[in-house]
């Protein structure tokens, strides 16, 4: 089911909107014979900016990627898009990085293993051993880079290497505690999924479910974003909450908390491994 | 925002599919210079149907609807299509039905007058004389036709010239507890709108909420559909649910469904007025 | 079934937490040959703080409330308690206080027109004219205050002379625009219900709804909470929430949140009215 | 956190209404000079039934659970009471019955290392042998029942005589996909719990995703529930829903359900394990 499909294209795509861009793209799928079998178009109304999602095959036959690709660019030169062009079921090369709480990456692993997400886990990035075990159950490399206050700085230079190496397209952070720089953000741009235990923006940082105790709140919520520059204010690509009340203690909120947080990052998984999200500036375009 | 917008147009089409389809429908679209401002395509993979709505303006001014109907109509025969072609904000004109319950009828009147919807509504029919008042506050014609075992095929009759007279497009039944004939039925399809109060296809027919009550249920709901010829079996437009436990009388829970009744239908008439509904076979599919 | 039941009694009742406290309540319901009927309990473990709620009725008779309350005085004084007792289906007198947005005051006087809340309307406050006539329709009081800059003390001295004069019990802001001052609140502790129309913490503030539209949340919330000197920094009563996408505009994010702020308010209304709420410091206790 | 508390104890008692229970049970607790940390009380008012969950300690000490058994007899005795009571953090010994799908064991081996549930997994019954590797990594004994047409009567006795031999108190059918007979049955009243993968009372039976997917619903479901002889009938503890749409395939229908089901079932043996749970006829009483 996840094998990569090579009459079977997606394209992403964003730019300024324009008439006649659905029109000579459908065009240009229907010139080469191709079905579309999934469009979803979608044109802000305050940036101007128009986004597509279009999901098609070539029934007569594989199509290289990059013929594709070629044909595709004079295009999209001329609309000032951004774009990604891919087979569809095409496997994201992924590194999870973790800390010490096993529900998130226990999740992902499981869920991968029934073939739900079109990835390949590459490697397990974390500043603990706890987990390691855990990985070698999934067969996946795990990677234990102690971190000190001191260190910090050359731990990333070693993960980013790591990366390069493997040559990783997405990171997902399953509850990593330590805080990326700037500069290794940078180089993930909406590349690098979070998942924060709180419905944003509310509890922003620290200790969000002690906050939501202490504040007295009816609901929770989990909120997985693209990581930007900017802690717990990126683009937020899927959030969803649970009932509590006064008789649930903070045990139970964390108790609570972790369903949420592994089915929203498992969900922020699959979206963006289908090729189904889009950046508009400080926000995210869903094509769900 | 509910004007009729001679410049903006919708287009809601099925037919059979085949590539191109996007490809045509898009460019008929931009050889007139017209403007896509919403997309949604849907390729029901068991039927090979194709689904799409199309939202679009001509920047350049206004268009008779009958010119682009001509001009698109030879395209649709040749799709073999079931289409319609709107004016955005163009108001169909709804019928409501109502027996002795007022909150549906309240809802929609209220939320009517608030401009939510793009509907006229230019008359009330009901069985029994309890809501003429209501109706009078909103300012809208109300019949009333006193039915008995005997007259049941002579009010309707009377009620379809009703409609004819007043070019009824939509029929919505807020609690009408009288079952439309056959025939009538077949005189609207896909245009008569139930709201039926459970989780359809839980507690088909009378008392559901005692029939919920008594099985003891966790989670009630409402079900908004389109009636067909089989008593609350018609394609489901939207449902809706709310959690109830053993401490919930009979008489909560009809309250509780009171508030899921009002919404679902709601829900379902703004749907069906902006043209987002498209039936296929037994289902529907929304693009909201 | 909303009148009162001289037989029928409910106790709210909290104090610090020691042994004996349900068996001394429940033995002095029993001396009597009264019957409990529902009993919520709850102790805070982290303040160590007892919360009770009891509904019983005297199947022999009814009770004059002072009785019950001179009998019960002495156990309260002991356990240092804060509490009230009232005859089951006592109407709390209710002054609604409202500006311009008809929907949360249109849904509250429906919904107490079918009786679902134990409450009489006594009057309606507002610094418009605008809905004077929606409570007219249903027979209210409107006190029209025009409030400028240099008023706000004076009207404010007119409407607490206002609610004394109606014996009010119960303040509901059904989106009042207007900041009540500290002195106001001191007035009314625990007695002044708001809707504010954001997932509390998130959104404090004004435009709550543009914020969540900026921020590009995926879910949008309601709160009701009791006013306290801190603006929406009260006890919280009630939130609930609803799915947003990036197709929905500002004002799709005002409409669906109109629905969350009509229900959530009017939950918080009812819950309080059954005396079903007690103050934990900076939270609620809700005994649903 | 999971350990039995010897000074702590659980009652769950049910028995027909009259004035007193609370007062006499309270009054039993204090005399002994108990502190009632949890009481939840509610009474049928249609079958005029009492049902009664209270939460206790003896701050001064640990009391052997068969003491307070004798000394609570002559009162359950006299209120024809059904009761049970437990040390607080007792652990319920389980058995786990599986097929072939694995979602819901996983969930509930991974809940249970997290120490989420006062339960012993005492043994995995199956009739397939595909999650005997998954058994082993948590370290519980795997029986493999091969069921054929012929057996099924023999391979109950064997099931039987293993779990008597096992001392289990409860039975969770992790999507089991074989009926138990009513004598398997008869044996653990309201100590099977099931997991159906739709939203009962809709969709009984088999293949209910693909019913589901067939009518259109645009909101599937899960329930949990004891077994009785009535298939699919017996007294439902908890369900759960998710949105889907014209999109969603069967497939994805069948992952979507899948995350309900792992959520209900935990949640509802959860509840199980924590003694809130009382059977009312034929629906439950949980204070949760």
């Amino acid at each position: 089911m996840q094998g990569e499909n090579l009459s079977d294209f997606i394209l992403l795509l964003s730019c300024p909107d324009r008439p006649g861009l659905v029109s000579i793209i459908s065009g240009f799928i229907y010139e080469r014979s191709g079905n579309i079998l999934d469009l979803d178009e979608h044109v802000d109304p305050v940036g101007k900016t128009f986004f597509i999602r279009v999901a098609w095959n070539f029934p007569s036959g594989a199509f290289p990627l990059a013929e594709i690709e070629d044909a595709f660019r004079p295009l999209a030169d001329d609309f000032g898009a951004s774009w990604i062009l891919r087979h569809s079921g095409s496997r994201t090369r992924i590194a999870v990085f973790v800390s010490r709480y096993d529900h998130c990456l226990q999740e992902i692993l499981w869920r991968n293993s029934t073939g739900e997400f079109p990835i390949e886990i590459a490697l397990i990035v974390s500043n603990h051993a706890d987990l390691s075990l855990l990985a070698e159950r999934y067969g996946i490399p795990y990677y234990f880079f102690p971190v000190t206050p001191g260190n910090k700085h050359d731990v990333e230079l070693k993960q980013l290497e790591l990366l390069a190496e493997n040559r990783i397209g997405t990171i997902v952070l399953a509850r990593y505690m330590q805080i990326l720089s700037p500069r290794f953000v940078a180089l993930y741009p909406s590349r690098i999924i979070n998942i924060h235990h709180s419905f944003l923006p509310a509890f922003v940082g620290g200790n969000p479910y002690r906050q939501a105790y202490e504040r007295g709140v009816k609901i929770i919520g989990a909120t997985s974003h693209y990581v930007t520059e900017d802690l717990d204010q990126g683009p937020i690509i899927e959030q969803d909450i649970i009932r509590v009340s006064h008789k649930d203690t903070l045990d139970d909120l964390i108790r609570k908390g972790r369903d949420l947080e592994r089915l929203v990052l498992a969900k922020a998984l699959r979206l963006h491994a289908n090729h189904r999200i889009l950046v508009n500036g400080k926000k995210t375009v869903v094509f769900d």
